[in-house]
């Protein structure tokens, strides 16, 4: 029998009788929307999703998706109708709408005020300075010649110059050698960040979840591989990383959490410079890329403990399940069939996690990743590679 | 751009270029069809499903949903269009409709023949004698009177009765210690096998999971405690049991899963007699509840090797990642909010994996289960009872 059921905050919705279990809304359509319902399925909470297309990652997997611009206030408002609470695939909705849903009375986690410094680099900036956390140096630059002054003030060039909204991915971001190569980055009309080219060592990312009551978790900090400018590998733990330098991160990044107000996931990346430091380079309010290895390598993944987190349940324990788990990200090829690429890579390696997003196969696109676990790392990066390679077409054997 | 794309099966639909993964079609909308939803989305794979109704488990987290009834022809014939393989969240499918879909060209996985197997118990017996399968005594009685002549046969009253189609979870199984007793079991007009009241220690279940091409796996032989006819605590593996009687128990479910042509998932539930057999107590040909543990408790879980089988791929390694895992499922009990006790059992034990199924509580109805793995059995043990118990509402604090 159905009857009209009442959820926590009190909405009507045709459910059977007793299930009271709270609908968690998420904005966007991508890949971290469809693992963190995925992640949820378990928790018998109701997923709704707000999505660009019927097509997209999430929607694809999903019972209750709603096809709409996150853009349109209207759209956002009449969304949130019937959610208990509001997260989020990605950093862009206008932060004047997320204030809009809270006037509403809609749980907005993480909210406007701590979402912002995922959205605008200079914001994040400005705010980390003020909570005395590393950062490479940096300012905002008016034009090209205001670049070469920055430059002048510290080491010279080369110089990174980041649009401080819209970027990802290497995009909307540039890698400068004089003033004449700084031009680009001021032809989008968005405010430049002007940031000193860290001489790092590596990249690590320190991954924790905080929950509105102030519960807060913390993974193993990772080691993150870039290849042009694209998340390819990472590892966890970071291999070699000193027991103080991790125990540093990780509380960097509890701190941040704490001080911004971050509800849910928030992945700190962070350079670990040739001189023993570590210095924030982004932030992201979300699950992240870096966090992936988690699903199969930790006793909670990020997507459960964000879920957890914006409903204000306990947190799961972040802890590592094996000795290293590493992440390949899989990326489009020439070659758009990976389905018939399962039979060499399911049957070489019996212990292979695949994790695809059904996405359409473009060149470089992020269409998937890999994770691989066991006691040896280069055994376990070395199977993590060649699926990921074999996948996008790269490895052919 | 979405355009008219091709599946494996050379059947087109709307999916973004490129996508070529095949669709698995699961008959049957409870929580095996849940579960093994959330295991084939990191595969790509699209999920597609029939369901009594549009509130059944499944289809509250699944994009595909027919609503339908599967006893009848013409609605299994219309879902299985665009499907490139059929499974089955239960065995009430009329063999003949399986047959029916098969001359259609449509790949049912397990098939007909070995199907039902699990959907007549009758047909089950005889089978297994012929392969000799240790059995319980047993043979098909026709009334109260024949009954009493199969129980003056062997050892005397109590019998257990079986209707040979139909049953679950303690449905359609009598035991009986008279031949008035017996005439309950006649009253549905179906067949009734008689068993002889096995004097067990205990039962076990053997999984193993098998491909089209004959590549199959075997878990960890587990011990499951049965509450009132309904399974209540899985412990994997076995506790003490011996390595010969455990491989034993593994090359008979294999060999089951041969002789029968098996694909997907089969569960052989066994029982441990007193004199250091193992006989062959049920079938189950789909994801069953001895297998649950394997979600947080082995490398691949059934789920995930239930979709591999059935589209052909290769297998997951069935190996456990703990050293103990125990699964306890949670009965519905006289509170309809399960939802709030997530507080008390998440802050309780941070490692506490839950699975909810999105089901209305009734008093004695599984409505979900949950994993709990470590290194100390009786650990382990208390934290799964516990977390039931509390979900439940019979343990308190």
């Amino acid at each position: 029998m159905i009857v009209q059921a009442r959820g926590r905050a009190g909405r009507a919705y045709g459910y059977p009788v007793g299930v009271t279990f709270p609908v968690v809304g998420m904005v966007g359509g991508g890949q971290l929307a469809r693992m963190t319902h995925e992640a949820g399925i378990p928790l018998g909470i109701r997923f709704k999703l707000l999505s660009d297309t019927p097509q997209d990652s999430a929607a694809q997997v999903a019972n209750e998706v709603v096809v709409g611009d996150y853009r349109d206030l209207d759209t956002l408002r009449a969304f949130a109708q019937g959610c208990d609470v509001i997260t989020f695939d990605h950093e862009h909705v206008p932060t004047e709408h997320l204030r809009a849903l809270e006037a509403d009375g809609i749980p907005v986690r993480p909210g406007p005020d701590a979402l912002v410094h995922a959205q605008d680099k200079g914001v994040m900036r400005a705010k980390l300075m003020e909570i005395d956390v590393p950062c490479p140096r940096h300012r905002i630059v008016a034009d090209p010649a205001d670049v070469e002054r920055f430059a002048a003030e510290g080491d010279g060039f080369p110089v990174v110059l980041k649009t401080v909204r819209g970027g990802y991915d290497g995009k909307g971001v540039w890698v400068v050698r004089d003033a004449a190569g700084a031009r680009d980055a001021f032809r989008a009309g968005v405010p430049v960040l002007a940031e000193e080219k860290v001489d790092f060592v590596r990249e690590l990312a320190a991954n924790v979840v905080r929950s509105p009551h102030g519960q807060a978790v913390a993974y193993p900090v990772v080691e993150s591989i870039q290849v042009d400018g694209v998340c390819d590998t990472v590892i966890a733990p970071a291999p070699g990383l000193s027991p103080e330098l991790s125990a540093e991160a990780q509380r960097l990044a509890l701190r941040v959490a704490q001080e911004l107000g971050v509800v849910g996931h928030l992945a700190v990346e962070l350079f670990e410079t040739r001189d023993g430091r570590i210095l924030v380079n982004e932030l992201a309010m979300r699950p992240h890329n870096s966090g992936h290895w988690t699903q199969d390598g930790a006793v909670t993944s990020q997507f459960a403990n964000h879920v957890r987190a914006v409903l204000d349940l306990p947190l799961g324990d972040p802890r590592p399940r094996a000795r290293w788990t590493v992440m390949a990200n899989v990326l489009g090829g020439d070659y758009p069939d990976m389905y018939s690429a399962y039979l060499h890579c399911m049957a070489r390696d019996p212990g292979l996690k695949i994790h695809m997003y059904g996405k359409d196969v473009k060149p470089g696109r992020k269409v998937g990743h890999v994770n691989t676990y066991g006691d040896d790392l280069d055994d376990v990066r070395e199977r993590a590679a060649h699926a990921a390679g074999y996948l996008r077409g790269t490895i052919t054997e």
